[in-house]
């Protein structure tokens, strides 16, 4: 009854009309008012075409990871990525992509070890709490725009591996990876990888172009032959795409009252489908809300 | 410090010699005595065979749903769904089959409204607690192979929503669903569906023959054409499958001594690629190890 109360004040505040039908999560993001939106700077927007016509694009988060994002973008803007493929893509976990083994010099600007972007500091970043225990850290919660888990008493942060979040492959420690080869999360959330790998990012349109993917056959989910390899055309940043084909995002700020109420919602499901709310919600079942720009 | 120590005394009793090399999650299935797996009842799986080549198994769980898995068993048994297919993929949520919109009768021995089996009771369930909070439920952890959340006060415990997990599609309640119409989990546990949808078991071989299906393009990820349905050629029980061609499984018993230590080391990876280990792991981050029996 409390949080049937708090919502119909908050669909108020947002100017939305207090109805029978309850309030779903779509219906609040699409109730979101122009001033809960940021859009995403295009210097920000990794774009994948691939050879099959699909596109893929990710959201960097240079924020988190500066170093290995600032070489992302050399290698981009580079054309690095010239001949890559996608060559593992392992059910319920990874889909991975780059030139595999490859001795590709690096271009110019590109840091060949980077230090180790697991975490950051968490001074500066307001965090919105999740307001549900995390078995993975001391916090959860969300940080502009993204999902973070964090430490108060430790003073850490890192952006938690979700459906669809991109990281840095690495070898093994002291190796950091580069940010020549991604994957992208196509699996429930791999949140043992936090704090162990560089993620510096999250795909925000295309992710089921990788996750419809077949599953490699090799370990790992390497494919077994490199004629299964899926060929990517092109990894540009969408500030170099002219702009009649430059795509623009906004994402719902995770401070915004809108983003409040649309976590409540997601955490209480009480539209018609639903006939027990949890009361509660896991960090990654919160996706943050990304669209389209006009 | 305590949990290598303890890692090694469970080593010791398990019969693994003790090695630098610490234990990683697959170490510890392979290592797990034959009196830790227990036997699937051929009567409990369901196989799927699609007409593209792949078979997907499916493991029941009567004791959780046993109105709508004796209905999926009446169904098998009187071929009710042949002509089915998939017609509906939706990227991180669910991939769904059946006859959908026929009007096809119920065949004898079909509960055509069944109770709503969203919970069991409590009671008779030995549970392996998970040790980490769960969002979700007062409780969360495993038994008889599966992973379960549940309320000591409340008395109730419910199959949870994990990647691979199989339930009955329903219309708006009252409607249960009858079990003419399935789906598994494809993406990031939806475990909001918890207590609100019977789930009757899990895929335990060939989720990736429906998690790499092209996704819908129509709401909810419904096919826009019949024509991109995936067409199944039988859905059968193993028991009457001819023993030659007759798959069969175990699982880990989620009683034992090994699935205990395969818990522990899901929650803290200390294996060769990782740095910091969570100390903590959620619910579905944690499958129960199936695997074919010799």
């Amino acid at each position: 009854m409390r949080s049937l109360l708090l919502l119909s004040a908050a669909a108020l505040l947002m100017g939305v009309a207090p109805a029978k039908k309850l309030l779903t999560p779509n219906d609040v993001v699409a109730g979101a008012p122009a001033s809960a939106w940021k859009t995403i700077d295009p210097d920000d927007l990794l774009v994948m075409d691939l050879k099959n016509g699909g596109r893929v694009v990710v959201q960097l988060a240079p924020e988190f990871a500066p170093v290995h994002v600032a070489n992302i973008k050399a290698l981009a803007r580079s054309s690095y990525w010239d001949g890559a493929s996608i060559y593992r893509v392992q059910d319920n976990y990874v889909a991975q992509w780059g030139l595999n083994e490859s001795d590709k010099p690096w271009p110019k600007g590109v840091t060949a070890k980077p230090p180790a972007e697991y975490t950051r500091t968490l001074k500066g970043l307001a965090v919105k709490p999740l307001g549900y225990a995390d078995p993975y850290a001391p916090g959860a919660g969300f940080a502009r725009g993204w999902p973070i888990a964090y430490s108060a008493k430790g003073g850490w942060a890192n952006l938690a591996h979700c459906y669809a979040s991109v990281g840095v492959g690495r070898d093994l420690s002291p190796d950091t990876g580069t940010g020549g080869e991604l994957y992208a999360v196509i699996g429930h959330a791999p949140r043992h990888l936090d704090r162990n790998i560089a993620v510096v990012g999250r795909v925000i349109e295309g992710i089921d172009k990788l996750s419809s993917l077949p599953r490699g056959t090799e370990a790992l989910g390497f494919y077994k032959d490199k004629s299964q390899n899926v060929r990517i055309t092109s990894i540009r940043l969408a500030s170099e795409i002219p702009a009649a084909d430059r795509p623009a995002f906004e994402y719902l700020d995770t401070g915004s009252a809108s983003f409040a109420l649309y976590l409540r919602v997601r955490a209480n499901r009480h539209d018609d489908f639903y006939i027990r709310p949890a009361g509660g919600v896991d960090l990654c079942n919160v996706q943050v809300p990304v669209r389209r720009k006009a």
